[in-house]
């Protein structure tokens, strides 16, 4: 029997999921192999990894799971969850997502395999779906301008800070913020403001004197309060005007559709969670934060900006606005190292409030107020006292010595209720209460009370917002349906065709991975929920970090940092809390490549460090003359060298160890980017090649969706000797280590609703698996330099003639003689259906292209025809038989509009502008604009859908 | 607090499903009502619907819930239902749902929402799903030719049975049953045997004796037997055609992988379910059945059937072939009333056979069937006898004495095993068996033994199988998901636009609805699970069937029709009965209208009827002296009528009390199809216009949805008379009265997985909210009569001047002055970007418009542009300003490939024919195929992928 049941896992084993995961079969494989001249898959890695850190040691982890296996596992996670009702409030709330979105758009590959809409004519469905974020947002704050969102409130509000001071024409240091902000707020905005020097001081409501006194350069404000009280704050922002700063508000968007809001106040920053808006609690997010400021900052906002411009056309066209904020621009003199923004959760809040359109909000607001006022009116007619009288969702109730039976009785009903302090706790209602819940909650006290009368009649809102026809024109299911899947018809996203993104490692988001997230014993867990109610989540959490820990060869892992960007300014806040503990604090000299990310120099300035730029050689290897010289010159104030591997020019250096040894020697730390880690997982690991810290992008190499750009995780792995400093959080002992310096992201575990995907995609791949995955991966990158070469130059490559992940084509050479530019090509791949590869980064006038293992040999095959008809169309214009003013590259992409217009004046035809390879008359993509005019754009800002009366009709 | 709590619920209430599920809102409806000239609605449905059938009592029904309630509600039954590990076999198998699959077309409503693919052009996606399915099956089985599926293996097998009837040329009126034939095909057809006078003889396996003395017209086998037994049906199959029969054989496809097929036999038909190809049991359906046959009675064959065409430009395009075959057009001649098939669950099944390959299915055969192998050592090791030595996944074990404390223990274990007979038990391997699974299996006997050697040498399968490309392409998920991706993009389905076909109420199926069929409680039960374990089902069922009761105005209602033609049969039966009870079995005529569905005819024919046809006067309806004469002519025979009611003609026929009394006068039933039932519910019901029975279409009115043609629900409710003839089932007690005529499908409660659709539509419509659906209904179709009065003549209006739910609008006029016939005008819809409406039915030459209420008048007004925008198309052709034979309606529909070529020779510009309104430059839907060539197509019949090289490239 032994025997019998040997032989039926061997056939069990034969349907794997990473068979499914990774593109190429057998026979693809062996004929890539075959093109390359390679015997073997290994004989390629071989030649590929430097032999000192390739390893023949299968990873130890658990063998792999079934699809059916992995949601058989999660269940059991899932079941370990208790789902309560969590009237916590502190930014999370109980909300409903509207099913028609939770479908088509949180559970449909369309939506959430999109990348960053950096390509705009193939993502104007989600740039319209981020500016009906934008125009909400800014409308509900009363400001004059909304981003397209950020990683959560806390970080916002430490964003705006940032701002703030480098607007402020003082001296100051000093933050004031209100005792009733959100204690993680505070804690996050602490968190960034010790590496630059920054202090905190804490401001009761309403002290005027205070703010005068402490002479700030931001203060920071709730709206409501934490512990629920609303009052107007104009005298405290006229206050903070007049010491110089900047008033920055935190306000849930909820209650601006009744209250006064903070731009009629004064604020110049408005911030908040719109979480409510339709985005499950999920134990701490993803969720979108949004960020509103008057029209004279916004030049100096951080984060992505989807703005109004015209195509080639002239037709309305969205596309990213003053990207030239943007870190990668501005690396080290960035006041911030954001490059990302949760798309997929602004879309769906963006989406929510279509649905529920002003009236809808208003109304929602005004059901939870009226809740809470009944629940205040059970309360205090049972004795006890409110501690604000004017509140919105939330009160506190004075309980006294009944506080721990009254949370024990509320428990046993059900309800999570937070415990503000000893003698108060604190009730916030939200859109989810039903009428029995109501009624459970009041019985907690006294039956037969009065609600208490509305107390917010002096801060009632007066003002329009939402006033955009997009906001009406979509009430019943069919109408949104259809606008959902008008929006997502736009767009060119991972259910089309591959996005061969080099350095963003686009690959599979398998449906078993996405399934559970939406589970409720997933979804509806508030993060400061009860431990004994969560033990789900830590221990997947915790298997997890053990998994991640174990690929990169590493002692302890902290999930908290929520963006890649985060997860680098985590890293080296570990090393700078190392050399401090050491007492060599003066260490603050962070050495950077120059072909690195330009998150990793406006990270480190963020970290409190000096950016000193290493040179790269020809081969785009570290020149090892110039690191040594920079290392002798700053030695002893060495704290870290920033490197990522393999190198952002997608080659494995052969001199890493070197590299690392190196600087070790001389008293730093080495941080590894982890962006290129596909290229690593089983082969190598950030350990073995010599790094003390790295972050990994578990959106990119484990799996979780881009979501059109966010959200992502970005973990951090760390050695032993680091593992004490590590994030935690104050409102959470298990986020972190007792030593460590304080949370850098709102919620103690990140983003963790979406942890799943990563812990399924290693289980179901298993050690193997994933080893497999990165070699294929390697080899998809190989046979794509290999088909490209004879018509386009392959700019690096390293020791044994190949490229690791990704490979740099060069496209400078056809400027002379053609005027085609990079840009030119990449749209022209619109034009093939393709999304463009990584363009002009890390260097300018090249394509970075990544396959990653899932995209199958086909249609690999199918970007390479693509790519090589281009250069046959740019060898037309070499030839002369092709103008250099009117061609296919420099028009496209090109619309159906045009190709079917009666009038076509072009040098070339129709069909070679529409359909210049057969397998187009099959899978013909459309482009909706022409493309896009950024500088128009950029110099007629506009940011919202309301003046665009054009584009709002067409939006009904 | 009362008074608070009102408050709160007033508002909670404002938030109503029924104004997410009804497209107008407020001022929307006050525009409508404007246009026609009525103070309100009621006014409207005052003059629309006849006073003496019209009620102002409200349904009987709970109120309305909530999204959230819903799923709260349903989670309630969910919880109810025990999922256990059935084993139980009978054709419904556990099986494994390729996940990019479950979510990417079973959640999806690009492939849920789709309607039956009368239209071509805009079908071609899952037209091809389709022939992938009919390819593997006819090729599984060994056959020439599939069809595109049945309702479920029995009422296969009883079409198989008719069509040997119908072309056999003997005087026998035998069917030779199999012993080892599944128990619930058996008595599906003995059902339908019963009214034609056809007698079933049982056979012993082998016993050709028995054949001869049969001398049958049809010999119905089971391939493996239901116990498990394999063994070669040829000499069987020889004796039946030497018999002059032929013979039908009931296979497991997924044995077929293995096996060799029926079709190498001789088998004339093979039939079977395809459920466990991906699709879950959901206790007992809906699943796809397949239907293959030999090329010489391809043209006899029922059920759709996909065909490989071309269209006018000469590029392969596919259709449903050989329609004349189909009942609309055969009538009371056919000799079947399909007139659908199991679309969404033969889709499924034939990506289930694109995911695994033919490869894949191999070894998930070869898996199942080592798995019974290691359990039937186990079971003979512990002494127990096997009944057939020859078995693929199912063993029938001797167990004598031990029997029940087997089943128990079994059950102990998780496991529903079947109780074949007092002393035998079968056990059935599937495809989701776990290693730990199979363990615990043969733990129930013993360790240690050897599994069986396999006893299926002989009969191993030698012939290829699935050899197309579309079987070897999509083997990586991103693969199979971009495949899944580019078929739906090719399909217009209700989440592009408007589907305005008369009679088939093409309203929104709400996420709600769907969302809770795919949860496993529900999806995941065998319908021949012990009873204790489907409570929650039961539950539903008894809930659902009161509701529909009361909104029929009926005493009981059967579930078990799994489509509307099925559910006509066994209303007529129910009729039949009642008449036999009462000793007046010589009633044998049916009265139906010139007007009525074809299905009603052939329906009437099936249950042994002889169909007289009643005239229609000039305004469309009955012709009351004529009906007096037939009834007249037919007194002592009359059995029934069969009316639909509003009438097909699309009006409230202000005389139906009278023609139902007229009817009972003369002791005749009155039977009506519930087509029209979305005119009605909440204003009268078929029990106030005088009805005995009817059959809802829960896929029409209560927003199951369609599936791209199929799944339907079919349920009658019958008067109190009528009660004791209901369907019922031998395996299930409770399916149906102990007096019933026996299953007219085969599961207790037909397809009960997609209950929870009506059940969820009437919970959170409520009483007052399902009239209002109704009453917009009939507001919305008045309106489009209204706004195309003026440009096309509307054919039929009641006695008030208004239409019901649905217009027909008459196009035979421009046939003369323009050449335009109406074909044109639906082909010319598909450039404006809609589906056509009803086409030439019931008269022809129109157009049957029918919106319902989930349209909005933002949506009914784009169409009713569209079709005016057509008119004047139509008007300048007969001005002369352009060509009879070259214009845009007799070129439509125009595909990108064509407009974007360098020629264009046409009378009309580029612009005008992709263009023509304004609306479609953002909103433009481009047909894969100009118009396809029917008669092409049925002259040169091709309905599998394997011979068309082209398709089969371009599938790649």
């Amino acid at each position: 029997m032994p025997h019998d049941f040997a032989a039926f896992d061997t056939i069990l084993a034969a349907d794997r999921f990473a068979d499914r995961h990774i593109g190429p079969g057998t026979a693809e494989r062996d004929a890539m192999l075959r093109a390359l001249g390679d015997a073997s898959i290994e004989a390629l890695i071989t030649r590929t990894v430097p032999g000192a850190i390739l390893t023949q040691n299968p990873l130890d982890l658990a063998p792999p799971l079934t699809e059916g296996e992995i949601l058989d596992d999660l269940r059991i996670f899932a079941a370990k969850n208790q789902v309560k009702r969590s009237l916590i409030g502190l930014g999370y709330h109980g909300t409903v997502t509207p099913l028609v979105v939770l479908r088509n758009v949180l559970e449909n590959p369309g939506w959430y395999t999109a990348y960053t809409p950096y390509q705009a004519e193939i993502a104007q469905g989600r740039l319209e779906a981020l500016l009906n974020f934008q125009t909400m947002m800014a409308e509900l704050a009363g400001m004059a301008i909304a981003n397209a969102s950020l990683l959560d409130e806390a970080t916002a509000a430490a964003e705006g800070v940032a701002l703030a001071h480098a607007v402020h024409k003082g001296k100051s240091t000093t933050i004031a913020v209100a005792t009733d902000l959100h204690p993680q707020t505070r804690a996050v905005i602490a968190t960034r403001a010790a590496p630059l020097g920054w202090t905190l001081t804490d401001i009761e409501p309403d002290d005027i004197a205070a703010i005068e006194r402490a002479a700030p350069f931001a203060l920071v404000l709730q709206y409501p309060g934490t512990t629920g009280g609303v009052r107007d704050l104009t005298t405290e922002i006229t206050a903070a005007h007049t010491a110089g700063a900047l008033a920055i508000v935190a306000a849930d968007p909820l209650s601006l559709a009744l209250l006064k809001p903070p731009g009629e106040m004064g604020a110049d920053i408005v911030v908040g969670s719109t979480q409510r808006f339709g985005v499950p609690m999920g134990f701490g997010g993803p969720h979108a934060a949004y960020f509103a400021t008057r029209d004279s900052l916004k030049r100096h906002m951080a984060g992505r900006l989807v703005g109004v411009s015209i195509d080639a056309a002239g037709a309305p066209a969205l596309r990213l606005a003053l990207q030239t904020r943007e870190q990668h621009i501005r690396r080290e003199k960035a006041t911030s190292n954001i490059c990302t923004a949760q798309v997929l959760l602004a879309v769906i809040a963006g989406f929510y409030g279509v649905w529920h359109g002003p009236d809808g909000l208003a109304r929602i607001a005004t059901r939870i107020h009226l809740a809470a006022r009944i629940v205040a009116g059970a309360a205090t007619a049972a004795g006890f006292t409110l501690r604000h009288d004017t509140f919105f969702d939330t009160i506190a109730l004075e309980t006294g010595a009944q506080t721990d039976a009254l949370m024990a009785r509320a428990l046993a009903a059900g309800f999570n209720l937070r415990r503000i302090d000893a003698t108060t706790i604190g009730i916030t209602l939200d859109e989810a209460i039903t009428h029995a819940e109501l009624k459970s909650l009041t019985t907690l006290f006294t039956t037969g009370a009065e609600a208490l009368a509305s107390p917010l009649a002096p801060l009632t809102r007066r003002s329009a917002f939402m006033t955009a026809p997009v906001f009406h024109a979509h009430r019943s299911e069919h109408a949104m349906l259809r606008y959902l899947k008008r929006l997502e018809d736009k767009d060119i996203a991972l259910n089309r065709s591959m996005i061969p993104l080099g350095s963003c490692t686009m690959k599979l988001n398998a449906t078993a991975e996405m399934i559970p997230i939406t589970w409720r014993a997933f979804a509806d867990i508030h993060p400061f929920a009860p431990a004994d109610q969560t033990e789900g989540y830590r221990a997947l959490i915790e298997t997890l970090s053990t998994d991640l820990a174990r690929i990169t060869g590493f002692a302890a892992v902290s999930l908290q940092p929520n963006s890649g960007a985060q997860g680098e300014f985590a890293g080296l806040l570990s090393i700078r809390a190392y050399h401090a503990a050491r007492g060599e604090g003066a260490r603050d000299i962070c050495l950077i490549p120059s072909s690195a990310h330009g998150t990793n120099p406006a990270s480190a300035t963020m970290a409190g460090y000096r950016v000193v730029v290493i040179g790269c050689d020809k081969a785009g290897n570290i020149d090892l003359a110039d690191l040594d010289a920079k290392i002798s010159q700053h030695a002893e104030h060495l704290a870290a060298l920033m490197i990522t591997y393999p190198s952002t020019h997608g080659v494995f250096e052969s001199t890493i160890r070197t590299i690392c040894d190196r600087v070790h020697a001389a008293g730093g730390q080495v941080y590894m980017d982890g962006a290129n880690m596909n290229a690593q997982v089983g082969l190598t690991s950030p350990a073995a090649i010599g790094a003390d810290v790295c972050h990994l992008n578990l959106h990119k190499t484990f799996c979780i969706p881009h979501g059109g750009g966010g959200p992502g995780v970005g973990p951090i792995g760390v050695a032993a000797h680091l593992a004490p400093h590590l994030p935690n959080h104050p409102m959470r002992d298990d986020a972190g280590p007792a030593t460590g310096y304080g949370p850098i992201a709102a919620a103690p575990f990140g983003s963790a609703s979406i942890l799943p995907i990563p812990y399924a995609y290693i289980r179901m791949m298993g050690p193997e698996g994933l080893r497999e995955a990165t070699s294929i991966a390697i080899l998809n990158a190989n046979y794509i330099a290999h088909r490209l070469a004879p018509h386009y130059p392959i700019l690096y490559t390293g020791a044994g003639g190949t490229v690791a992940h990704e490979c740099i084509i060069d496209c400078r050479g056809f400027q002379a003689t053609t005027g085609i530019q990079v840009e030119d090509i990449a749209k022209r791949l619109q034009d093939y259906g393709f999304h463009a590869p990584t363009m002009s980064w890390p260097v300018p006038g090249t394509l970075m292209i990544e396959p990653t293992e899932s995209e199958s040999k086909a249609e690999i095959d199918r970007f390479c025809d693509a790519m090589i008809s281009i250069s046959t169309e740019i060898a037309a214009i070499a030839a002369g038989t092709m103008p250099r003013d009117d061609n296919p590259l420099k028009n496209a992409p090109h619309t159906a509009a045009e190709l079917t217009a009666t009038t076509w004046s072009h040098s070339y035809t129709r069909e070679q502008a529409a359909f210049p390879l057969p397998y187009l008359t099959t899978t013909k993509y459309w482009p909706p604009v022409k493309r896009v005019d950024n500088v128009y754009g950029d110099r007629n800002l506009v940011c919202s859908c309301a003046p665009m009366t054009d584009y709002a009709a067409a939006a009904e």
